[in-house]
């Protein structure tokens, strides 16, 4: 039998790769991780963690108004992206150590070197050129952020990986792409003041979920002043003599800006990884084919999170480094359920969601009752800020079973946790009625829907 | 067969009177109602609506500071409070305006007067001394602050009524109590720059709420500013020549304040109101008797809302009015279950909570499996607050099911309305386990709480 160094190898220091070498290590296995950049990932270095402080710090410009109405006086503020940015570091810095303290306490061994696939039991570090066998190999390398790069001028944009660190920010900024990350950052740039444009190639913004968050998201950033443009794209960007960029879109535009972000989609981290090299099939995006238990086509190596491109989010890459773990070392196989995942994006206002939009339910079946509220958060009746909150409830009109919940709003991604706990468990409307109301609350909604304002039949 | 004026006349145009009017009327009653004050009842005019408002008005604050660790600088502040009130009555006229129209659209008789009953089928307004008769008499009149009449002094102090008409902002206020409605006034006032102190005579503050939720409200009040004095109360109040005023106490302290408020509790507002001589019988604090679908001891009179000293929280009231107007009027017999009633504290932190206390579920499982997070909420980690969010969970050891969840921290009113859902459907630790997070959140940290801190074995 041969002798391995590592029971596991994980290629991979993100919250995947992190949480199966954890657990793995506490299963009795001997594990070595490698990172290339720093511990913790997208999601802590630069993903959710950073982009919510941002979020965070870009909504006080509109407290600082809202306060008005409520009898304040607020003097002269400004705004200093440096702090913000070095505030951002320490956390960041701090969060990574966390990390690193996790993985040395359950004794993984860390290796700060990219790493990359020999063969289905060998990996070598590149920093050292050292070659490293292992039983099973776990690939968590994620994913990055896409550009367009046949677009002349690509080289002067930026992705969100550069959004965290700006060295200033610009007086006016184009975000391009429509999913979650462009909407995301559009709401933060110009809530810090930032003149800010969205353009995306679509008809709408935030394609894949209910059409009507989709529709209200967008209408909300507009009255917040962020010019969204839709149906158009990039097809030239120069940089001007000041440094200044202009960008020349296909419909004819021409959108002058000191930065333009690309977030148009990410792509799973696997060029010149080894992995064809060693047998481990790829679709044409270069994600990792896995089974239902994470494992490639070679039967030593397995991958979980975004590089497999199932449900890219940091909950699930946890999960499903979590199943790989209890399942090849814990004698405890389990699967993770990709079937049902609420989410939240931290776009202004937020928007929280779980189960199927309206669109995804129709094609389930064709009688659904609707039921929709659009009100005034209270806090706005004071302040006397023009936006609105959606409740969106859809309903199969023959079981009464709970098909999806919509929410925009303040806390929408709060509640669609909870939500996902009543979905999870196969909540009718009826479980909702029954329900007595928290007063005052902007919940109560989804407990008070008494009459469908759809009913939709086959 | 008699003819009555009415089939249905309703005593007090509060949230449940006038769900009940509605209600019936919808179902073709005849229906009048009367109201001594103004249409809307205690949450609309002086409870939870203005209340919340205040609170909205009152974190500004803490926002500002706050804003400075997100890179914010911002300069001098002041508040109005005569701006506040004239705002808060603003949108409280316009409330008031809505539950008018909504009664006047539903053909209900408005009557804006006092109301006493005669006998089982007759009430008299007292503006005009004209007597009505009508099949069924509800009694939906509410409760009102409590003072304690024989404290020395006591014509000094004000109630929750008044504070939400003071002419002006004391420097310092002392609010005497420890419920909710004390707890919450302390926070309003200490966030609106009043120094402010709170005394209770009990050991701890909002008793009936899980014992870990209460020492954390007050620990995090005390941050806050606020001087909270326990196991003491006043024994005589003064006012000085200077019109400020103080507070002797039993325990030998001296408390200067420019307003005294008294939150020691509510009475059922049943005082002359022609019960006693009706024959309707009432507890010794004068709550009205009723069975499980409302009705008193005289067959044709019912009773809903706070006066009955049920749950006495707004939506339970319209759930009652609702039950009764359905059962009496619409052919279909329901009525109100009290025993999962989900609530708010909007104490500054926020609490929500849902189910059993730790105390409540030892009383009817000695196992039990305590789930316990305590955190700093991800906003603060650059804001630099010292102010932390606890969760809490309580889980049958044996069955597993969950059997309260408690929460102090940002949005905990919200979470405790759709923790209302989970625990109403029966939830199961594992339903909460097999639920992905959704990241960053706070509410994640209830689906990811592995480990019990504790279990309690009979």
């Amino acid at each position: 039998m041969t002798e391995y160094n590592y029971d596991l190898f994980v290629i991979g220091g993100g919250s995947g790769g992190v949480r199966a070498a954890r657990i793995a290590a506490t299963h009795g296995a001997r594990v070595g991780i490698a990172e290339e950049y720093r511990y913790g990932g997208t999601c802590v270095i630069r993903g959710c963690v950073p982009k919510k402080l941002f979020v965070y710090a870009s909504k006080f410009s509109e407290e600082f108004e809202d306060a008005e109405g409520f009898g304040w006086s607020v003097g002269e503020r400004s705004f200093d992206w440096t702090k913000l940015i070095a505030a951002k570091d320490q956390e960041i810095s701090r969060l990574e150590g966390i990390y690193r303290r996790n993985l040395e306490r359950t004794d993984v061994d860390i290796h700060d070197s990219r790493a990359v696939v020999e063969d289905a039991h060998t990996v070598r570090l590149l920093s050292t050129g050292q070659t490293i066998t292992a039983k099973y190999i776990l690939i968590a390398v994620g994913a990055s952020p896409n550009v367009d790069t046949s677009l002349p001028g690509v080289e002067h944009v930026i992705t969100s990986n550069e959004a965290f660190h700006l060295s200033e920010l610009p007086d006016q900024i184009v975000v391009a792409g429509g999913g979650y990350i462009a909407v995301e950052f559009a709401g933060i740039f110009n809530g810090l003041g930032v003149d800010t444009t969205l353009i995306y190639r679509g008809e709408e913004i935030l394609r894949g979920f209910d059409r009507d968050l989709r529709t209200t998201v967008r209408e909300e950033m507009e009255k917040k002043g962020i010019n969204v443009i839709l149906n158009d794209t990039f097809s030239k960007i120069e940089k001007q003599a000041d440094g200044s960029l202009v960008g020349e879109t296909k419909g004819g535009r021409s959108l002058q800006a000191g930065q333009i972000m690309f977030a148009i989609g990410r792509r799973p981290h696997t060029s010149d990884l080894g992995l064809e090299k060693a047998g481990v099939e790829m679709d044409k995006i270069g994600a990792i084919k896995v089974s239902d238990d994470s494992q490639t086509s070679v039967p030593s190596i397995y991958a979980v999170g975004d590089v497999t491109n199932r449900a890219n989010l940091t909950p699930v890459a946890i999960r499903e480094g979590h199943a790989f773990a209890d399942t090849v070392f814990g004698g405890n196989a389990w699967t993770v359920d990709h079937s049902l995942i609420a989410t939240a994006v931290f776009s202004q206002p937020e928007m929280g969601t779980v189960g199927l939009t309206q669109e995804q339910a129709l094609e389930k079946t064709p009688d659904l009752d609707i039921y929709k509220s659009s009100f005034r958060p209270m806090k706005h009746t004071l302040s006397g800020r023009d936006e609105k909150m959606l409740m969106k409830m859809i309903v199969d009109a023959k079981t009464q079973k709970v098909l999806g919940v919509h929410v925009v709003g303040p806390d929408a991604g709060e509640l669609a946790q909870i939500l996902g706990v009543t979905l999870q468990m196969g909540a009718t409307k009826a479980d909702f009625d029954r329900t007595i109301a928290v007063h005052p609350t902007a919940a109560e909604e989804l407990v008070t829907m008494r009459e469908p304002t759809e009913q939709l039949r086959g």
